[in-house]
C-alpha cells in the first residue's frame, strides 16, 4: 500500500514494513512527507496483529532532511501551506497531541503501542534524523552518514529530538554536533549512541531482532515500551509503582500463561493479540 | 552468619560482605531469597562501623532470576503464600516504603547509607542482575552472562530496574534487550554501562575498592551516596542547593579536619564512625 | 585584559578567549580566582559580538583544584574571608543566581549565552574538574589527568558538578570516581564522558570548533544552547513545546535568511549580532 505518494506500507505476519519513497530525492520530506506518516500510524493502529514496525527507505539513502523548497519556506513563515511548500507559520500551536506536524512526523512512532525497529543506509540527516530518532532501535550500515543538519539553514533541531537523544547520547556531544552541523560517521554514531548497532545489513537484521519480539507475549512487550518511554521522566516512586501496576495487569493472563508454558514445553508460542 | 537460610553476612573491619548463598540452584531466588535481603538490611544498619558493603554469591554464578517454583507461581497470582511459591498478588501494595518486597530485594542496596560494591561471576539473569544494579558499582569477570530475561515468562521487568539503567545505559540499548530478553556477555555489558569494569578476580577488585573508601572520611561519603541517588531527579537549583547543604553539614567537622591533617602530615587517617 | 589578577581574557573576531593565568601554582584555586570568574562573565556578556568562548590555561595544567591555604580554610567554616583564605561559612545561602560563589565559578560557563569550549593540559583536578565541566565542550590532551578530588580533603564536590556529570558520565562511574577520589587518565576520561574528544593540540582544536560556530546564526546558536539545557529538565511535552517556541523566533528573521542564502550562494555569511 503506497500512502500519500509517499510511503509504502506492508504486512507480514505480525510484522509490519513501513519504507519511505522518495528515492529519487533521497527520501526527503516534503509537506506530502509529513502529511503522510500520521496516515501510516492510523493504519498501523487499526490492525491489532502487528507486534513489531519496521521502518527503512528505498533507494541507497534513509533520508536527507527537508526538501529544497522546504528549506526555502523556512524563510517565509505564514506562507501559504497549498503552495506546496512547508507551512511553517506558528509552530507552536500545537496540532497532534504534544506535538505540532512536522514534530509528529518524527514523535509519532514513539507514540505507537508496538516497538519501531528503524534500519538506516547511507544518509540520514536533519529531519531525517530525527525520524529515525522517533524509533525505538536503529541499525544502521558501516558506511551510513549522519548529521543534525539544522544549523546549516540557520535554524535549531525542532522535531522532538531533543526529548529522544537526551536518553541516547551524552549532552557535551549533542552540543557539538548540534552547534557546527558537521557529518559524523557510523562508526561515530554507534560510539557516541545514536545508533543501536552497526550490521551489515540494516533491514535483514532489523528483521531478525523483529522476530525475537515477535514471538514474546505482545501484550509485556507493549507494556515494557510504555514503561520504557515514562521511566526518565518518573521519580524513583512514580518508577517503582509503575512496574508494579504494568506487572499486574500481565500476570496469569493467558499469554503470560503461554509464554511460561511454551518455554517449558519448548515449543513455539500461540499468543492472542 | 547466616541469613534466612540464604544469605551470609561477615563483617572484616568496615566492609562488610553479603553473599547469596544458594549456589547449588545458581542462587535463583526463591520467597526465602526474597525474605533474606530486608534482614541482612537490617543488619547492616545496625553497625555504625560498616563503612563499605560488598555484595557477591557463592559458586560460580551470581544470581539465574527467579526459581522454577516462583516462575511456576507468576502464572496464579493471588495464591497462597504459605505454599512455599512467591505470592505476586497485588504488587502494587507498597510494603517497603517506595517499593514492594520483591523490587526491595533490588532497591534495598540503593537505600542503604553506604556504598555496595557488587562482585559478579558467571550467569546474572533477570531479577539477579536487577538485583546487581540496586548495588553502587559491579565488577565482573570476563566469563560473566547477562540477560533482562524476564520477557521469556511473559512478564516485564519490574524490579526497580527501570529507575537504575536509565543512569547506566542508553535508552535504545535497554529496549532492545528488554523486548528480546537475549543474553549479553560482560563486553557487551562494559560497552553499553551495566557494569563498571571487566577484572580478573571481582571479589579481590571489590575488596580493594573498597578499602580505599574505608580511608576517606564515612560521613562524606555517605553524604555523597545520597547526593548523586538525588542529583538525577533533582532540578538544578534544587541540585545546587543540595551540594551546598551536605557541604555545609561537612566542614570543620572532625572527620573532615582528620582527612586533611591525615593527608598533610602523610599517615592513615582515624574516623570516628 | 587581566582581571582580578588571575584570569586573561582576550577577544579575536567573534571568540574570546578566556586563559586561567595563575601557571606558578598550576592555577589553583584562591578567593581572587572565584572573584575574578563572575567579573569575566560580566566582560563576555556586555560584548555581543562575541559568539564563542574558550577557555584554557596558562603552563602545562588547567587547574589542580583549591590551593592550599583555602584547603586548609575548609577546616575553620565561618573564618573571615578578608584573612586571605576562603570563606565558606553557609554555603548554602544562594548568592549568585542559584549558586553560591564558589558554585557560580563553575555554574558561570553554563549560564553564558554562547557555547564555552574547554581546552585540557595535564591536571584537571577538583574544583577545576568542575569548572571544565560548566562548558559546552571539553578538548584534552592525551596526557591529561582527571580527579573528583574532593573525596581526598574529606568532602563532597559541590561546585555544581552533580548536576552537570549526570548528563556526561554513567551513574556507577560517577560513583566509583566520588568515593575514591582516584586519578584517572584521559583516555577513560574520554570513554567514560568527561571530556569530548582526545586532541593532539586542545587550544587549536577549540578555535577550529570555534571557527564553525562563527559561520553558524549566532540567534539559533544561542538559542540551540539554550534549548539543550533545558532539555534534561522538561518533560516531553515542555520540550516539544520549547522546541517549536525557540524556532518561531527564528524562523524568516534577517539572519535565518542570511545562513540559507550563504549556504546556496556557497559564500561566507554575513551575521547581524
Amino acid at each position: 500500500m503506497l500512502i500519500n505518494n509517499r510511503i509504502k506500507l506492508e504486512v507480514t505476519g505480525h510484522i509490519a514494513r513501513v519504507t519511505l519513497a522518495r528515492p529519487e530525492k533521497m527520501n526527503a520530506i516534503d509537506p506530502d512527507m509529513f502529511a503522510a506518516v500520521p496516515m501510516v500510524g492510523e493504519e498501523l493502529r487499526k490492525d491489532k496483529s502487528i507486534r513489531v514496525v519496521i521502518l527503512d527507505a528505498e533507494g541507497d539513502n534513509f533520508c536527507s532532511g527537508l526538501d529544497k523548497a522546504s528549506i526555502a519556506g523556512l524563510m517565509s513563515p505564514g506562507k501559504d501551506a497549498d503552495s506546496g511548500t512547508l507551512s511553517v507559520s506558528d509552530l507552536s500551536t500545537r496540532t497532534h497531541g504534544i506535538a505540532n506536524a512536522p514534530q509528529y512526523a518524527a514523535w509519532m512512532w514513539r507514540e505507537l503501542p508496538m516497538p519501531v525497529i528503524v534500519a538506516l543506509r547511507g544518509i540520514t540527516f536533519g529531519g531525517g534524523l530525527q525520524i529515525a530518532l522517533g524509533g525505538d532501535m536503529r541499525y544502521a550500515s558501516a558506511d551510513s552518514q549522519f548529521s543534525i543538519l539544522e544549523m546549516k539553514w540557520g535554524i535549531i533541531p525542532d522535531m522532538s529530538s531533543t526529548q529522544v537523544m537526551r536518553h541516547l547520547v551524552a549532552d557535551d556531544v549533542i552540543r557539538e554536533l548540534t552547534y557546527t552541523a558537521r557529518i559524523f560517521s557510523a562508526q561515530d554514531a554507534l560510539k557516541w549512541g545514536f545508533i543501536t548497532d552497526i550490521v551489515e545489513d540494516p533491514l535483514a537484521h532489523a528483521y531478525s531482532i523483529a522476530e525475537q519480539i515477535v514471538a514474546k507475549n505482545p501484550v509485556a512487550v507493549r507494556a515494557a515500551k510504555q514503561m520504557l518511554d515514562q521511566a526518565p521522566y518518573q521519580t524513583q516512586a512514580e518508577g517503582l509503582l509503575f512496574e508494579s501496576q504494568e506487572q499486574d495487569k500481565i500476570l496469569g493472563t493467558p499469554n503470560q500463561i503461554e509464554a511460561v508454558m511454551s518455554q517449558m514445553q519448548k515449543r513455539a508460542p500461540n499468543y492472542e493479540d
